[in-house]
């Protein structure tokens, strides 16, 4: 196999004690010509779900690359350690949790997929094969894959060939239409408090007027948004729904956090109704 | 032009969410000679000015390279996007809002400016020229303009050239002395709490002695402050006033944060009033 | 000497505001084929023994390096600045606090230790040696001499050789066996919320069934704790015992923040507790 001189890393491990430079020291020792690039290690702890869509959304940035994530709330139980090859020739190698096919799929399609043998790769990376812990795979076991597929080793030299159809994947985010309403899931606040839907804006049945804003389940105030194109059309205070540079809905708020004014956080839905003219002004109104 | 093979990143981004792996793995894709360091992204969000200090001082460190700079809140405006040249050879990306001159005077004036063409930049880059954001410029027309750079492409293959003295430059941080005293922005709130004023040292009236600390505006506390060369000089709890490592004017407490004592934050001012002996040594004794 | 193309960088910095960036571009400008690699900045503000801990953790994980170090309270006082040789090959750099000792060790034991001089270090880097600040060696002295010697320059030109025996070393963490008890300090809390203690899974006397778990000089509840090897093994709320990847004893609680529940922080004490079986039960009984 060919190598891939350039590895991306992603975990839910933080900066703090040591956890990333564990890993990036023993790959840089075994794979000395790799470029390590950190595409983020605050994933929210054990949110396998955001590690896929930040994996989703920045690996075909990159040119082909072994990409190694270690989301992994399941770390010494039996859950799979794996490998996978993708079309456009990168490699992804993580727990078999749903963090890794998004981005797979994003690189064009999943090619191959292995199951890691833990001895195998502790052996072919010259390591010691017994003292392995049962709660830091990312350093005992990913990490030293990633590293040997980026110097070239075949994944089938590192594990079992596996069915692509056996891999764990996540729950869709849900997106529902209930007559004149849509109601997505939050699946993203960003810094600067703007929160992004499951909902693509392509699929947004109209795309300039009003909004009615009210969160599922929750007794929250109801909010009016009105539809832009730039944060700079928003006047102070006012409450705006937008394309982000996903393609995907979300709310923002001119210079303050729509997540602080809206109380809602990832995982929470939100259920937009368009307004028609006369309501929407009386909705703006009232809130001025 | 020469080739660039350092480039610098800074942003308001934050680490999360992949905004700044996006940029930086079209880079590598684009330019994959360059080296790409990242000088921080936890820039205030959307304060500019705080972007524009952090890139004065730490661009001048690194060697010749494309400083690639997103703090831009008037994203999707008629806000020009720039490139600069500056005379000791780096060139810098970023949007005209004053977040990129302080550096480029830091780095020996401005020798060239341009305004660039997302079609150009796009086209040079090959990427389409329809799918562009109206809220992620950094993605879409400033990372691959800086590899575009980087690779030794002319600034003016990627927009025309404009007037330097056309650019929009950010007011100076106040700095007044008003009789005995002077007032002074504060700049900066470092991670330890000390609190980095406009002022510079050498222009501090006395180099010794004691300081009346009061804040501008707020119904706050006053403070005395000692003049000390080093941490180590100050008793526990003793506020002093010190030469920072950027030759300003800056306040610390021994162990402890000074902007949490003090309540100020940045944009806050700050006045300081010489005390003669006698008043500083009751003021001190008042303190303790 | 031969050149050592990797840098290592661990501080207390943080990354805002530029001191991390002034640091790598004047390596990057002094020493440009080296390699940075940063271990970590966000070791808490000036806890030496922090940073010790990452330092010892993660330096012998990378190929034979160059480890600058700045967690540096004393800055601009009598303390000395240091290189140090470590037998496997590395250079460690950072003041004479206790920081470098233990990674030394680690990296073999020390095999042989410099005072830094200002102006040589200065001079071989043709930096001005005047315009040195009191507060900021990492930028002034650390950075420069980690340059250099990466470059391949003999410690010896740096600096006058020390006593290995005269270096700073900081107190053991607390481990004492009190009976049926042992007590030990929390030397780490993770992102998790997962806490670290100085005992060594394999000191602890019992490696299965029950603890009772207090915090020592603490008027805080006990908590019962099961020993599991895997997080998987507990249930909801359940407080468990464990070998963390470190081999140290750590207490974790399922999906949620340990640290949180018994309000413990780096520092304190716990008080660990064989349980007989039937106490166990009840222990447990009553905490649901």
């Amino acid at each position: 196999m060919k190598r891939l001189d350039t590895i991306t890393f992603t975990s839910d491990f933080g900066w703090s004690w040591g956890y990333v430079a564990v890993c990036e020291g023993l790959m840089t020792r075994l794979s000395p010509q790799a470029r390590i690039f950190h595409l983020g290690h605050d994933v929210p702890p054990g949110d396998v779900a955001a590690g896929a869509l930040i994996l989703e959304r920045t690996t075909p940035m990159f040119p082909p690359a072994v990409h190694l994530a270690v989301v992994d709330p399941g770390v010494g139980t039996v859950r799979r350690p794996l490998a996978l090859a993708a079309q456009r020739g990168d490699l992804l190698v993580g727990p078999d949790n749903g963090l890794l096919v998004p981005a797979a799929k994003a690189l064009g399609g999943i090619a191959g997929a292995w199951l890691l043998d833990l001895v195998r790769v502790r052996t072919e990376a010259g390591l010691p094969t017994e003292e392995v812990s049962f709660t830091f795979h990312g350093r005992d076991l990913f990490a030293p894959a990633a590293a040997l597929l980026s110097s070239g080793l075949e994944p089938s030299r590192l594990g079992h060939p596996l069915d692509p159809g056996s891999l764990v994947t996540l729950p869709a985010p849900v997106v529902e239409t209930c007559g004149e309403s849509v109601v997505a899931e939050v699946i993203e606040v960003d810094r600067f408090g703007n929160v992004g839907l499951a909902l693509r804006f392509a699929d947004l049945g109209r795309k300039e007027g009003f909004y009615r804003v009210e969160i599922v389940d929750e007794t929250l105030p109801e909010w009016t948004a009105r539809v832009v194109h730039t944060f700079a059309e928003l006047g102070s205070g006012e409450l705006g729904v937008y394309c982000d540079s996903w393609g995907h809905v979300a709310l923002t708020l001119k210079a303050a956090s729509a997540a602080q004014l809206l109380s809602v956080e990832r995982g929470l839905k939100v259920r937009l109704t368009a307004l028609p003219t006369a309501e929407a002004r009386r909705g703006e109104d009232s809130r001025l």
